[in-house]
């Protein structure tokens, strides 16, 4: 059978509203060691891989490699239900099983929810991500990145991202006018997340849709910073971590120049 | 003349918010003693019924019954300009009156509104609702209570209702899957707002719509503790006490089974 | 050239929102010692002038007088990325500027965003605005008389407003019923924003549509008080002190009473 549960329900609210704007469907693969989820929004331009490590449970058992297939609009509903700290167990029996159980607990444990939920199926295969250099790292705070991406989001439907030594641009262009946010890199600032980091190799300069980058940000409250990773050419990286137990990835193909 | 001074504004936009919703149009019944409300919902499935005693009004006068037939309407609308801690007045003539003035004072005394209102004709005979004996009461809080209903419309149209010794059990189903959410008894915790009181003669296994149930929970602020007292086959009643001068109290019938 | 630096870009933005609804694109209007605007509302019934000292900004130039033809949403656009204690410096060239640029600065300076907007053209003359002596000057919260608009506007298009020697009557009728709120004159009250004070040489009774009254008290963030100033047929007028360094005054025409 497989079984974990989860000491901070709220956690497993947060992780779902990063993922299910992009994903409707998604399958969590569950095998001995973590929690995967894998999925491609319905264009099939941006990718997001969330990894949670069973040592984030306080109970994770998981005899035999399961695929649990999500609708994330029920599950989402279900987990509207939780307080963020009620405990979660998430519950599904081993052979290719139909039905998941979420049991929601409050702290007290004087109300407990249970819920079966349908499974659907999936196919999907989980697509081995190349670990590659990139020639940019920028570290900032995660609200001040939503911010910048809704901010820009009122002046044009893509962002120009440049990056050089000190400092990182932001830009966009329509009928409104121009905008351009210059963040500089602070990283000796007191508090971390009012620090940027600006970690460069070579110079970069590549164009985003931000309706992705906006729902990328959806995985704000999952932690106080944000990385972006970038490469002339590659997919950017738009990394949330889980405090120690994983992450939340995203991966975006830049616009090509002549498209514009 | 009829005229019911109330230092407490607040509470009589309280009231109204419990029923406006549920009776478009009200007989507010005035004699010597209280104030009652009695009315049913346009289908016909649920009755409301408030009770306010004089004791309530720090001034009350009432020198011939008379029924103030009030558009709940444009009740809400004058009441929207009161703040909560603002006195409020009402006013009627003794025969017949085809108006209903209500002053508003503020607490300093700079600011008085007074609005004069069209009463409207109700033809309602008030019905005597017989004492009964209930098989259970469950006395819980009624933020939970708003809650559970309020989560459990996510799945389906109805609650079940179920009763045993030591907890209740409310359950939902829907193409979502299926929620079942149960609530121990623990009177001994500290704080009363957070406990659960079953109170069983014997069990009872009943099925409400979710729609009334929430329209009854919009009495949630008027009250920190909700009653639910039910028998096989008999209607739900849903009472919340106004302080000690009064109470509402909501009676619906059960949903038959075959109809499910 | 002309620059202008504001310390508390919050006030720009406060402004902004207090004119943008009445007028949709507006002429700002610098020279060496003051930004002025003035526009009428689309159907040339309400009047706003704006006027800010050189005084109110910490760095303030402007060698030729230079006529800035604003679109006030796409202003407001590039506003929103504002934080209320970000400096905002405007600047634009001398002779016929097409654009004009804002450069918004965190405090801490890691920060900084500068937009170039697109100037419109705008045929308009500035109106010469006669000193006039007037019957009744009411001085109150602008927060009271937002909340008195707005309630009044549940109830009718227009507001009556009658003013006599200790007290200011607002009124309003409809098919919900009548309503009157009287304030009385409190000019002893200790704090300053709760107090009314009636200043009468002679009684005023006028109506105003209530519709532009709610679009004027869009600038209550601006001032804790608001100052009406009425004569017998005369355009109302409503005025929003800018701390030491200016004012917004708005003006209405009555209603003519066969008009109703």
């Amino acid at each position: 059978m497989f079984e974990a549960r989860l000491q901070q329900g709220g956690l497993l609210k947060k992780i779902l509203e990063a993922v299910r704007e992009l994903v409707s469907d998604g399958l969590w693969d569950c095998d001995g060691s973590a929690i995967t989820l894998q999925g491609m929004d319905s264009s099939h331009v941006a990718l997001v891989e969330m990894y949670l490590r069973a040592e984030a449970f306080d109970h994770y058992r998981c005899d035999r490699n399961v695929s649990l297939g999500m609708n994330h609009a029920h599950l989402s509903k279900i987990l509207k239900c939780a307080n963020n700290d009620d405990i979660i167990t998430l519950k599904a029996a081993d052979q290719d099983p139909d039905t998941c159980s979420l049991i929601l607990e409050s702290k007290g444990g004087e109300k407990t929810s249970d819920f079966v939920v349908n499974l659907v199926r999936i196919d999907a295969d989980q697509l081995g991500i190349p670990e590659t250099e990139y020639s940019a790292h920028i570290k900032m705070s995660a609200g001040e990145f939503q911010r910048i991406c809704r901010d820009l989001s009122q002046f044009g439907d893509a962002v120009q991202i440049s990056c050089s030594k000190q400092e990182v641009k932001f830009s966009s262009t329509g009928e409104t006018g121009a905008a351009n946010i210059t963040l500089s890199h602070s990283a000796t600032v007191d508090k971390e997340e009012e620090s940027v980091t600006v970690d460069l190799k070579e110079p970069v300069d590549l164009t985003f849709a931000l309706r992705f980058l906006n729902l990328f940000s959806k995985a704000s409250p999952i932690s106080e910073m944000v990385t972006l990773s970038l490469s002339q050419d590659a997919p950017l990286v738009v990394e949330y971590k889980i405090g120690d137990s994983g992450h939340i990835r995203y991966f975006l193909a830049p616009k090509i120049q002549e498209d514009e």
